[in-house]
């Protein structure tokens, strides 16, 4: 049997979820093929979105149109923003979620996007013509034809489970993997390699002690990760449900606030003896696994190893859901004998009397050498085939999301012919990972952090939408609803903005409240925004001292603000949020704004694809070496594969005419 | 890894959810292994549950304390009874369910169950020791230690998935198979054969054209399944939920009404023709498939080669769930090549712009010939062994309840050193369903029909609680909670039919109600029993037109019937419907009943276990066989026996002392 579309997602994990949205969102005929339709987006590991770095991925992914986002909103149980204390570049939305109600909600967001089909079956080769991939094959002998193809496989490829010298075939437990896929891939020239993740032990709640744990509380929040509230969301597809869809459920949501709390122990000296006489048999300590698991989820034996002085570990236990005994063990990922995780965790007084639903345990799986990618994902030695997630040697759900939805995106416009998109260091941590991904590869499972970007303070949870939304409207993704939503919260920053810039104050009138708060009293009238960049002075403040006029609703937010503020309560908090973060920073956005223009220079100095580098004799071996295997497209590319110094990208400069 | 329990249920499907749960409420430490926590309790076919002889059985699950109602009720979208229009014993109830919901409620069944642990992996082998089961190996290498092991491993043993000529290994469609573990039984002497089921295609709902269906709505309904309500039934386990477990959310269910319609539609003859023409590449018919499938069930190719003369054959849309575009097609079981499934169904008006899912398939599984089996449903070969569910042989959900509850039941009792409980012919359907399978054995897949039953009018939907809940509180299954409140309904009944026989009405007040019914009017004074035995007389109709004291509530119910009459609103109507069918259908009860008694004297003539039946030459051949391989236990269970003729009975009861 042959089908037909436009675009195929293969895999319908985090980062294919978001593929097939953003591809059927710019119109094109998509088929999302997946194994299991019953473990769509399953959160194969911590039942948690977002954290540092993290967080800022899923707004962006929300400011671009994608859903997990929206998913995660629906699905939370606890919710907080990570780092309230430190500077704006710093907050990270976070949230636990319902593990099983994150599954059937994005089944709910597939459902209710046009042009987008699902096939359950398995992927077990690609159909090429003339270099160009045309179509997928299955093992139940479908042919699947397209004009681009989206890889996001996870682990399956090859997957194999280690759990002491025990080992089973398998891309997830209970899973089966996919074979034959990674081989037909390789045969068009492209290189995979193996890495290896791993995932705690799923515990018993029954079990616990909570009186020797720490419990650990979410907290109230008027908004989580969308830009969209709920009502909005579901307005932009409205038309596409059918009579007999029921208006979605979303009851388990924590709308807001805290459903349930997390716990918190640490591991002690008894309980890495126990581990560490299991050793012997450790697959990553005896020669079974060689592959390179993640640096900054390591497993608690690797944990041992590498810190032997630290006598505790702290340990997190996370719920599963608001309606399940299963519960995670952050922190306690291995691939020891399960009889020695269980041994040992029954060393630590809160899990005495542990019981577990299965063993932590170890995966080895296929992925491809990123730098065979150009920066829309596509693979530079097959047109139309785009590569997004774990196979891509990246770790991470907001990873694979960002991902995906690039990946989509730019397939679909493949498809129709059209350019590709690609975000820039400086406009989307989702630049900064493909970029490192294109540019410089992986040797170990890739995590984002906001040491990985160089522009931090311009990459700020707050204005995903600032950066993102008009670009994706643009590019065809975000809708119009969205991209109206985004503009009423500009007008309301603007106006904010105004005021605060045109609005003097006279010490009699602030010296109390600068006093309260510790902060030195004006001896003259003030600007209000001068005023704001003092520490510790916040609009709030000001509204409550009557410094702005009696209260925010008198600010003369357009009409349509108002309306819109009706509907989403968060949106004016939004407003003053991003407001102040504007105001407060401002020498430093500005700073990091010229720094980016400069280096933007360097990207409009293209390099020809062709370019002979073993003819510059003025770059270094090592230079010659490196910008021949990676061929950037730019200068500013160049500047940033390793071993490539800043004295090369001079000679590059010099002979590129500047 | 060596775990220790009293007992171990293989398998988490419908027969292994209730297994675990009758094990575990008995006291017994049960340890439950599946390999797919995600799956518990999947229906894997129809997302119904009921239906004619199958909603007696859940009524009688529930009424012995399983959990199929409870979970039925709470995640059912649409409910009917069927038959209302026939005599009771043919009233049948029957619910479609949220699939997804469905096995997360199971999970919940399971997490709030004391003395039940879930162990995540694959059983690959028996323990045995001196001819008695003593554990299981899984594939993880852990050892599972118990007293008594119930498998209820439905379809995966060596089951292998077919879709036209294409064979793939799998325990269902995306699931691997399991293997080994067939062998370990075989091991012991216990046969094993093959048996085939399958499942249609599933259909994207938006694909669909409606308006050229006929809707087919639910019923409104004050109850479903379960004798208990959702509150009272939640209070029997209150004491074992954690603080940090919401209350259930039961938003999904129906709650008596009917949320989804669905949608019926007929096969016609060009999509017969299409489907003849693949018969070639049909694995049912060119000799790939050689085992036995469900006759009731059948293919949509097997009812176009037994009716030829057909022209169109019923087809039944089925929503999946309220949140969900799936759809599954009842009627169209298939396994003929997918394009060919496919393009048949294009056929038919309202598919014409059919998107799929995926196709029907095939499967092949082992199952274990049940005469092996006592009627505790242990094995006669190795003690402490029991089998439920598809492995006997057996086809559909409710069966597969009923003899998990009870194989779990008896495996617990087993452990604890208690004799095992049987239910008789008259008592259950479920007496009726185990006696077939141990007396006769099966060659095809066995479902229930009430004919199967001789004591039809015994086995009602609405006394499934008169018949059982006592019984099943006596051998430590059904709780208090539940035997309290089949009490008060009981002194409810009590307190009704005694009003009715001592209540007698003058002609002047019945005869306009008589009248109005198109009834004879009467004469003298009667009876209100004698007059309710009359067709067309309700109680609910005496209550109108004033013969019964103004309104139920003055019926004089004790206090305790009033209070749970508040908690339950359906009581009342439960009182009113099991009076009435007890009252009107009074001779016919007494009849079954007298003739089940007569039956019984038979039951209690026990039959040696080493009776010789070779030595009585004055049987047939045939019966000295066949009686010789079965090993009755009684006169009454060879008399079930086919190929046993009443002369052969008569020479065994003279010899038995009669």
């Amino acid at each position: 049997m042959t089908l037909f579309y436009d675009v195929i997602v293969v895999g319908a994990g985090h980062a294919g979820c978001e593929a097939a949205c953003a591809s059927a969102g710019l119109g094109a005929k998509t088929c999302l093929v997946t194994m299991d339709m019953n473990k769509i987006a399953q959160m194969s590991c911590n039942p948690a979105v977002g954290g540092i770095a993290k967080g800022q991925i899923v707004r962006e992914v929300d400011a671009l149109g994608g859903r997990m986002g929206i998913v995660t909103d629906r699905t939370a149980i606890q919710f907080r923003m990570l780092n309230r204390s430190k500077g704006p570049a710093m907050w990270s939305p976070r949230a636990q979620c319902d593990r099983g109600k994150f599954i059937w909600e994005w089944r709910h967001q597939l459902d209710i996007t046009p042009n987008l089909d699902i096939w359950q079956d398995q992927v077990d080769g690609l159909l090429t013509e003339n270099g160009c991939v045309c179509g997928v094959t299955t093992i139940w002998g479908v042919e699947i034809r397209a004009k681009a193809v989206v890889i996001t496989a996870g682990t399956f490829l090859n997957g194999l489970l280690h759990i002491g010298r025990k080992m089973v075939p398998g891309g997830r437990i209970a899973e089966p993997a996919a074979a034959h896929l990674t081989e037909s891939i390789n045969a068009l020239g492209i290189r995979s390699a193996r890495m290896k993740t791993g995932t705690p032990v799923r515990i018993d709640a029954r079990s616990v002690h909570y009186e020797d744990m720490v419990r650990q509380d979410g907290e109230q929040a008027d908004r989580m990760f969308s830009y969209l509230d709920s009502e909005t969301f579901e307005r932009q597809f409205t038309d596409d449900r059918r009579n007999f869809a029921l208006p979605y459920l979303s009851d388990g949501n924590c709308a807001g606030g805290s459903v349930l709390p997390c716990w918190t122990t640490e591991t002690n000296s008894r309980c890495h003896e126990r581990l560490l006489s299991g050793l012997a048999d450790s697959p990553l300590y005896n020669g079974q696994i060689e592959s390179i698991g993640p640096r900054y989820c390591p497993s608690v034996e690797t944990k041992l190893m590498t810190f032997p002085d630290r006598t505790s570990h702290p340990l997190f236990l996370e719920p599963e859901g608001t309606d399940s005994n299963e519960m995670y063990l952050n922190g306690f990922s291995s691939s020891m004998p399960m009889e020695v995780q269980i041994d040992a965790l029954r060393e630590i007084p809160a899990f005495r009397d542990l019981r577990v639903y299965r063993p932590g345990y170890a995966i080895e799986y296929d992925f491809f050498d990123p730098t065979q990618l150009k920066h829309t994902l596509e693979s530079k030695l097959c047109k139309g085939l785009f590569f997004a997630g774990q196979v891509n040697g990246t770790t991470g759900y907001e990873e694979a999301a960002g991902q995906g939805l690039m990946a989509g995106l730019n397939a679909a416009r493949l498809a129709s012919g059209e350019d590709g998109v690609v975000l820039n260091r400086d406009q989307a941590y989702i630049g900064v990972l493909i970029d490192d991904l294109v540019m410089k590869g992986v040797d170990e499972p890739y995590r984002m952090f906001t040491s990985r970007a160089e522009y931090r303070i311009l990459l700020r949870q707050d204005d995903a939408d600032r950066r993102l939304t008009a670009l994706s409207y643009s590019a065809g993704l975000a809708t119009s609803v969205r991209m109206n939503r985004w503009l009423e919260k500009e007008k309301g920053i603007e106006t904010l903005r105004e005021i605060l810039h045109n609005t003097t104050v006279k010490p009699q009138k602030i010296n109390p409240y600068l006093e309260r708060i510790g902060s030195t009293p004006l001896r003259g009238s003030y600007h209000l925004d001068d005023l704001l960049a003092r520490p510790g002075v916040t609009i709030d403040g000001l509204i409550e001292y009557g410094i702005l006029p009696e209260s925010i609703e008198s600010l003369e937010l357009s009409e349509s603000i108002e309306s819109s503020v009706k509907h989403l309560p968060s949106l004016k908090s939004e407003i003053i949020e991003a407001t102040e973060v504007m105001v407060k920073y401002d020498g430093y956005i500005r700073r990091e704004r010229e720094y980016a223009e400069k280096m933007h220079r360097l990207e409009d100095i293209k390099i020809p694809g062709n370019f002979d580098y073993n003819s510059l004799q003025s770059l270094s071996t090592e230079a010659r070496q490196k910008l021949s295997a990676r061929l950037p497209q730019t200068l500013a590319q160049a500047s940033r594969i390793p071993g490539v110094s800043p004295s090369d990208i001079n000679v590059l400069l010099v002979y590129m005419g500047r």
